[in-house]
């Protein structure tokens, strides 16, 4: 096996062209046996195998600096940069990231998982290598779905005023996550269907020199083209057709199924999903039912639409109240601005994680402004996904502290439609919800009017309240059970609002309580709780905030973090038993 | 005089070729009036008095809905929607803010003052009404500057591919506040040289139709133009050339000074201001002395070059050392974080009111990677400029619970030059520091080392402790002196970092202390102050957290807002005194 003798990109350059393919060859069938058997992103990393192994075979990393845009695709980079045998011995499987890892190799040179990021981290290695006056080639690889960003834009503009090496090789699959959109897609598909020669090259008129690649999947003319561009003195993008999820029949076929993947049968494409409830189809039932019902209701999501439940056939199905705006969280979000303005009813998706990119947008698109658009804050807390890149664990310091937006925090399924039943169908201000990673059910009559900050008292106890925000409600309810053993009958409270205090419950608490404590499910520092400690500050009050320290935390479990973080029902109870004293 | 008699737009639409004309020298000349008396936007304005009169002879507003990029080019809007009186009577010069405000009027559809938002809100407003099955025409003016920002590329992106009345009127005057920067410039000035005829068209690339005016200022030209769009069924791009600052020959000349004045004399141009010491002059004092002690220091901008005190000859001097990357906040972030990472010491620095643009960034590019950046928050604080768009009062939050981040906030210019020492020079982590708008001297020796979190205790008292946060340092030493005259020796304390709690030190005031008081300059909520009150949550420590309500506060002067949210030290040792008790 050539992938066995493969130590570095030096033992690439030694092969000869029949075994740099057979190496494609061996590369494609170890990422579709290990993707069958771990899950992880199968079309990206199938369709850049020979882009690959073209660029090692040609540069020199890590002399050459290579970053990868989200880096989802550097699978096979990690194969040919001593990291094979991650990928050939399942015991070893997870001895690398998804993403690339500066801890694992001198050939990673950030760690990456957000969209678009590629070329303005590439352009500031390459403005380091001028200032220290040494030579090499930085090449930055993104793909088509990536370029719809923002941030990748403001990176290629500036690049494109350089008089000096910097090569952008865009991995043209056709495909985002989901299909692509925007204007600048229809130019591409010009490009490809040109072979390169339309005049409407977005490249170009950021003053690029530009080179296209139809054979994307083939070694040898990707060789052909790096090696021209290659010690190039001006920007230069590459741009190579390739083919999502090539060499995997049903992957090549059902394209974003295959975007990323759990384990699947490597025969038939079968994934397993199991047949319980998911907040996917709560919503997507939910928004569908909306839509149906007013023709101003208008679903917008940015490149991820499988988060609220939207594939294909439900697309299809809301016709022009759906906009996938693509990988643009900035503009989905003034874009709802102005739709609310125009007395449309907008509902903004996106994961926790990626709401990040809309810090300034929410706060004056959005707020300043106190348009009616409603938020779901999808995948929201420490126990989804846990790649330090995609923690959704900061929103609520994020989203709680911006003006006249109130951030609602449902603590189950009935709750959030109350919730939302509201945000739709109001005119007055922005309202975001906090949509959570389980699913949960509680019985009973949930409030219609949100047009205020009110907790809910659900259960009058005393000496001890307990605050559980969202879907840390019911780990209140657990430590309240904890208590209840040790002879402490809490109150048990439901806050709905992440943003706020209720000053006047809060207020009556005083009078027969001695610790409150609070549960939410994110990092504590500038979060919600922070928020009850300073109210009582200054009084008698006792109070336990009860969150996730500040950290980038990197691949812990659920299970481990709470442990560590002191959530665990029982520890909380004993931390409050403490303070009780 | 015609001016007078314009009540709406429909007065516009009633004037002959020479009255518009004579409207337009009219407009001109009430906006150098009033400016040179008053200050404001000037380039920008001038340049655009025709464009502005041909829309609303062509467009009907407010059905037609014209969305205005930052609104620093809306006065003359503002003038033709019935606000003359406020440009024409010195008395009323207020009655109208620099900016687009619905509140003014029914032409206004939206607060904003950050830049590259048009085309995303206008964009909303299109989708509403064509969900909605009414017809109008919406417009989105933006200037060329404002194109280098992501969020404008992802709305000319997405209105690429509608279908539908979508107008995107491109004000070219050459300039942003400074020169222009990023590669797409280059191909606007093919644009202009060919007349609109380069094949390098980015508007092109992205879907839009396009059609050029090299008569900018010719009223009758743009006319004829805004007739050949309106009612069109699809996107399109009206490329205007004007010229900033026309008809007041210093502005034309003098670009980036008259991009926004003082008042100033309206023959000479002279702008008096004053010769105090300011923070831009610390800063380009210090930062040129780093430049040319080593050839790895490079201070990024983004195209506010003035905050930091670089005008052209700074910027010449500085040469490669300095890079402007135009208005792209997002990818200065990341392309500090990959300078950073290539060995050399970038320097980023921006306003608190546009570092909101990168939270991701700052999370996902430079934080989570570790990578020695630092950056520097200009103008923070309450007491600088105060237009709601513009407000410097989030930073804190935003900034202060990121992982890895440690957010300094220096009492002085001596403290601040201590800290950029130590931040510029080491390899490990990211650091920011806090610039705030008054410029304070202290003597004595400052710390050299920020390695971890550890706050300083200035004086030694009981009772009360004073915990002042960078700028409101000062206030919290007019604290204890208000405290002293009624018997309280009050402990001093300057903290340093807003990021992180001191524990040790906070431990040791339980022994003798019964209230800590901490001061911050900007939004409490999710502040500093709150993680020192959550700190002593658990114990019987009093603590008073002072900052600004959450709220965006509309041109409220300083001494009204700390009035407001009781924060003079009269205000604060009252409220000290009662919490002793």
């Amino acid at each position: 096996m050539l992938l066995e003798k493969i130590h570095s990109p030096e033992d690439v350059k030694k092969l000869d062209n029949y075994s740099l393919q057979n190496l494609a060859r061996e590369v494609r069938s170890a990422l579709i046996e290990k993707l069958s058997k771990h899950g992880g992103h199968v079309g990206s990393n199938l369709g850049m195998v020979e882009a690959t192994i073209a660029l090692h075979y040609v540069f020199d990393s890590p002399k050459d600096k290579i970053v990868y845009d989200v880096s989802h695709q550097s699978y096979a980079h990690k194969m040919l940069t001593g990291r094979a045998a991650a990928f050939l011995d399942e015991s070893k499987y997870d001895d690398v990231t998804g993403y690339t890892e500066p801890c694992e190799s001198e050939h990673d040179h950030f760690m990456i998982g957000h969209t678009s990021t590629s070329i303005s981290l590439a352009l500031g290695l390459a403005t380091a290598r001028d200032l220290k006056g040494e030579r090499s080639n930085v090449i930055a690889v993104i793909g088509d779905g990536s370029l719809s960003g923002g941030e990748a834009f403001e990176g290629l503009d500036n690049a494109g005023e350089y008089a000096t090496n910097f090569i952008v090789v865009v991995n043209d699959n056709e495909m985002s996550i989901a299909e692509n959109h925007g204007g600048l897609y229809g130019s591409l598909a010009e490009l490809r269907n040109t072979l390169g020669k339309s005049q409407n090259n977005y490249f170009k008129s950021l003053g690029f020199d530009y080179l296209y690649v139809e054979s994307g999947n083939d070694v040898l003319a990707l060789i052909t083209a790096f090696k021209k561009v290659k010690d190039s003195t001006k920007p230069v993008v590459v741009h190579i057709h390739t083919k999502k999820g090539k060499g995997l029949p049903f992957a090549e076929q059902n394209k974003e199924a295959f975007h990323w993947s759990i384990p699947f049968d490597a025969k038939t494409g079968f994934q397993d999903w199991g047949s319980g409830e998911s907040w996917g189809g709560v919503l997507s039932g939910y928004l569908m039912e909306k839509i149906k019902s007013d023709s101003k209701v208008v679903v917008i999501h940015s490149a991820v639409p499988a988060g609220i439940g939207f594939f294909a056939p439900q697309r299809k199905e809301a016709g022009r109240q759906f906009i996938d705006v693509g990988i643009a969280e900035e503009h989905a979000v003034a874009l709802a601005s102005g739709l609310a303005k125009g007395g449309a009813k907008p509902i903004y998706s996106t994961h926790s994680t990626f709401i990040q990119r809309t810090y300034d947008q929410l706060s004056q698109d959005l707020c300043a402004n106190n348009n009616p658009a409603t938020l779901l804050v999808t995948m929201s807390g420490a126990d989804g996904m846990n790649d330090t890149t995609h923690l959704c664990i900061f929103d609520i310091a994020l989203m709680s502290n911006i003006p006249n937006l109130a951030y609602l925090c449902p603590t189950c399924v009935e709750e959030a439609k109350a919730m939302m039943d509201y945000a739709i169908d109001r005119t007055l201000c922005p309202m975001a919800i906090r949509i959570p990673n389980g699913v949960a059910h509680r019985e009973g009559e949930f409030d219609k009017d949100y047009s205020k900050v009110s907790y809910k008292m659900d259960k009058k106890g005393s000496k001890v309240a307990i605050i559980g925000l969202g879907d840390f409600y019911q780990r209140g309810v657990a430590v309240a059970a904890e208590l209840a053993k040790q002879g402490v009958e809490a109150t048990v409270i439901n806050p709905r609002f992440a943003s706020g205090v209720d000053v006047e419950l809060l207020e009556s608490l005083k009078a027969d309580h001695q610790v409150v404590v609070t549960l939410e499910n994110g990092v504590a520092e500038g979060g919600f709780g922070q928020k009850i400690a300073t109210f009582y500050g200054n009084s008698n009050m006792k109070v336990l905030v009860k969150g996730l320290k500040k950290e980038f935390y990197d691949k812990v479990g659920f299970a481990e973090l709470c442990d560590r973080n002191r959530l665990t029902p029982e520890q909380i109870a004993e931390d409050v038993k403490s303070a009780l004293v």
